[in-house]
């Protein structure tokens, strides 16, 4: 993992975050000298509703602080980065930042600082005679019950599924009293399990630089099952397995009744259904978690037949920039609270906390039932409707064969100038485009409806000339079957291919920034076309191709991704070179 | 930066991430063989809406996919990473992804590659009858005109923002045209400018692995200013700044008016104000993020006197995991479209895109001026209120004094113990207690209110034992206070004491998984306040408390995180011992 970072004092790193908590949520205030993150809304309005705190150690974000706001957490205390605020910080929370009347439910993870701090400070308020009561969860499967001994299981990233559901039954306007609340999330975090693995430890600013050799490291070809938020150890260190079988591993520890050490899900009836978390540890790519996500659902489905009724992926508990992930799966029961309060519905409630960011409403997830209404098998062959725009077939296909066989045989020398100047594959590009239309032509599939035809021809160079030329030339021919249909029924003369191909030149413009003057194909099918426009004669207009490509020869390329910019002698530019000989070729016959 | 990843292929890798979205969002469908992601609501309900498109190379999650959804984008194509979809998956979307009768927008960056793909099947559309338009973003700053010649600047993460306001406009239900949602889209990318800024290059799943050695890598000492979304070439590199100077250049890039080579928004009248959008590269941590949001709103304001309307922070368009991050600026101006349609109206329309992401509602916002209401400076000093409940103070210094010089002189004693077999502190700890309250005593600061006396007594043990020991002596004596507190008014007698003392103990186990037989405080402490609440005496609990302490030299400690574990002889635990010493201090004069 990379060491380097764009603020190296943990302190100063710290403080200057927390400043960022008001300023993406104005709802929000910030006591700096507590490192509290609180609604600033007037205290009167949450008189009636139970305060939820959280909090712990910094480099979890979003976790505490960005789920502060309405509708999940009242205020959450940060220590500093991966140790537990202390019991002044969160005291003062309880009894200065949130409106302690109708009781205060601190939920907090499961590490020793934590629990005493939090605790402290609750059994200080309740000294002061604050109604507090505390609810610690620990959903990490990660080490088993022989290894915890009483200390129990550590929390992580399911924790964050207690805040939203918690702090949807505070918000709700009837009110839920202090016992209702923390029951809640005693009975979630029942249900909850989560099970994380990373490839690598993460680097904590400030402390000594860590590199691949250290001791605890994790080797280039090894993952760590079951890691920790603070990098601590979990179950064991394996060799990176393929995605399937890591997954596989991870699911069996959560769900298993088998594994005995961990099966941490006691038995219960009536299972309304699962929420699945997918929670990025800080540094895998979207990307990534998008693909762990489609896996984790594949085997839930298949291996233990669970369909989860929500499905969240994103960073919601970091341990700063982790490359890993976590699982949490939570098992769905009767709340007790009666309608409207499943946790599904306190999951779907609305809320302002830019940690939780689920923008999905439970009409849209009510209806996610059933195939997708734009069925795959849909795919019927495009085709382009009739233009009414008639060609003489003969002679069309007479006068482009000439045309493209002029082409091909000036491949070579297209070549050998691209070969001084380019990429060496505009002549071979043209040939490949050349021949196909060739054969289209001696397939007698040239129609006699002018716009049909070259729709074809698009389709053929689009098929078979790779590269940049191959998209501007089928650009530059959709352009003109675009323009010939247009110019509406009737016989299309000289007069009619001229002004629809000035319109695909205008067109073409739109797409590349080049210019006549810049050494491109311009150079030759602008004077090209103007001319043909202007005099209606394609001798004259193959002459100014001619010209046009000449010109390049003086000319230093000027677009800056070119791969040659500068003087290399006499030489002019080959895509130039095979409008000319284009036109030329056309010129002979027409 | 780390080339360890969970899915090393990279077709496998993208093919599996797409399915996620659909998992994520219920609202869409997946066309996995065209790499398209789109709204799956029957096309009727689209029928009188623009339908705005994107697209481009994977590896920039959430863009562009997981900008799909109601209110932003209709549907997205994706290309393998880094690399731009094809022209036949692109023109599939158009013609049979969504409902094109009220026209089609594609909204695209400036990379070739898009600009010729997605141009090639806007042409193509176009000439099958469609009613399409393109908008071409290029709001990076980060090279400048002379470096970009004719090609221009390459789109960045601002792009989002003209997703999100042209496909806000284009979800109203009135309807905006084509027209109109493509000029938007113009009108907003003419205001907008991005810069971005990396540690390191970014590795790509399925390349070869990099190092700090190769040839084009960052030095560990270095960053790259202006490098863009592929790990292209920036601006410059330079030795890694503090994150104040390194903003500073960032800014100056996109606002300075002196810089001619990039000074890129024109002059115009009537500035409406700003919105900021930081983005994260995808592998910086949350806490970062925060830490750069923080320092960029504030030099906007010193420096340029800019006081964003919106602060948007998040990973908005990736670089995988890039380790790194860009600034966007867009100027709001009149968009002219009237009422509750101004660029902030549509920033802030609802959406159910899980790429956006931003909860935050339009009337938080607009409260979001003044001061914040709960003020900084209202920090007055807590007082704990008196109980009615009445201490003899000379009697109870008396004995309290007694104790606690025991403890003093015992300090070597539990010392050693702990030496041998915990982390040594025990013993200091508790003679810094000790001496604290003895302080207090010498300072007459012992009032006769029972309660306020624990509380100070609490106070003056939370802020000088350190460690475990103290915060659960601290709770102790907090919940005591408690306890006292419900006892009513009257006289303290010993039974009072007693049984607050039951009542704290009970308190103080909820925080530590310590039982008897554990070989902690526990073993002294609970025998002798069961004794004390049972018999009355002073004595007899000393007694207890003392047996209990010598039972635990035949104990193995056995919480999990405990520094001992195992057998070190005849020991008994230090903490207990305490214990002992201090109840036979105060049986001494009781």
């Amino acid at each position: 993992m990379s060491n380097k970072h764009f603020v190296n004092d943990p302190v100063h790193l710290l403080n200057l975050a927390l400043r960022s908590a008001p300023l993406t949520n104005p709802s929000l205030a910030l006591d700096e000298e507590n490192k509290i993150v609180y609604c600033k809304s007037s205290p009167e309005s949450h008189a009636s509703r139970v305060a939820i705190i959280s909090g712990g150690g910094a480099g979890h974000e979003p976790s505490f602080v960005s789920f502060v706001g309405d509708g999940v957490l009242r205020a959450a205390v940060s220590g500093s980065i991966f140790a537990s605020p202390s019991v002044k910080q969160i005291y003062s929370c309880i009894t200065r930042r949130v409106n302690p009347n109708s009781g205060v439910l601190l939920i907090i993870m499961n590490y020793t600082g934590d629990v005493l701090h939090f605790g402290l400070a609750s059994e200080k308020a309740k000294a002061a005679g604050v109604d507090v009561d505390m609810v610690v969860v620990a959903d990490d499967v990660g080490v088993g019950r022989e290894k915890n001994g009483k200390v129990g299981r550590r929390g992580i990233a399911g924790t964050v599924l207690v805040h939203k559901i918690v702090g949807a039954l505070a918000a709700t306007t009837a009110g839920a009293s202090l016992k209702e609340a923390s029951a809640l999330g005693r009975l979630v975090a029942a249900n909850l399990v989560s099970v994380g693995s990373s490839l690598t430890h993460v680097h904590v600013p400030g402390r000594a630089m860590t590199s691949d050799d250290d001791e605890g490291a994790l080797k280039p070809d090894e993952i760590e099952i079951g890691m920790g938020i603070h990098n601590e150890q979990g179950y064991k260190r394996i060799k990176i397995p393929e995605l399937p079988e890591l997954v596989k591993i991870l699911l069996g520890q959560l769900l298993s009744k088998e594994d005995k050490d961990r099966n941490y899900l006691e038995d219960v009836e009536n299972i309304e259904g699962w929420v699945l978390m997918l929670n990025n540890l800080g540094g895998v790519s979207p990307l990534e978690m998008g693909a762990i996500t489609a896996e984790v659902a594949k085997q839930l489905d298949s291996t233990y037949s669970i369909k989860p009724k929500r499905i969240f992926s994103g960073a919601f508990m970091t341990s700063l920039n982790g490359n890993g992930f976590s699982i949490s799966l939570l098992r769905l029961v009767d709340t007790g609270l009666g309608k409207a309060k499943s946790m599904l519905d306190l999951l779907d409630a609305p809320h302002e906390s830019l940690g939780w960011s689920a923008p999905i409403k439970q009409e849209t997830w009510a209806n996610a039932g059933g195939q997708n209404q734009a069925s795959e098998s849909d795919a019927k062959e495009e085709s382009v409707p009739p233009s009414g725009l008639k060609l003489n077939v003969n002679q069309f296909c007479h006068a482009l064969s000439n045309a493209l066989k002029a082409l091909i045989k000036a491949e070579p020398e297209i070549s050998r100038y691209d070969e001084l100047v380019g990429d060496g594959d505009c002549g071979s590009a043209l040939k490949k485009g050349a021949e196909a239309i060739l054969q289209l032509i001696s397939a007698n599939k040239i129609s006699p409806d002018a716009v049909i035809t070259i729709s074809t021809l698009a389709e053929a160079v689009e098929a078979n000339m790779d590269g940049t030329s191959g998209a501007l030339y089928s650009i530059f021919l959709n352009s003109l079957a675009k323009a010939l249909r247009e110019a509406g029924e009737g016989e299309v003369t000289l007069g009619v291919w001229a002004k629809a191909a000035m319109a695909a030149l205008v067109s073409l413009r739109k797409y590349t920034p080049a210019q006549p003057g810049d050494r491109t194909l311009v150079d030759a099918l602008q004077p090209c076309l103007i001319s043909l426009a202007e005099d209606g004669n394609v001798g004259k207009a193959a002459k100014a191709a001619r010209e046009g490509a000449e010109s390049t020869r003086r000319m230093k390329a000027s677009l800056g991704r070119s791969v040659y910019v500068g003087d290399v002698g006499d030489i002019p530019d080959p895509g130039a070179v095979g409008i000319a000989v284009l036109m030329e070729g056309l010129a002979e016959v027409v």
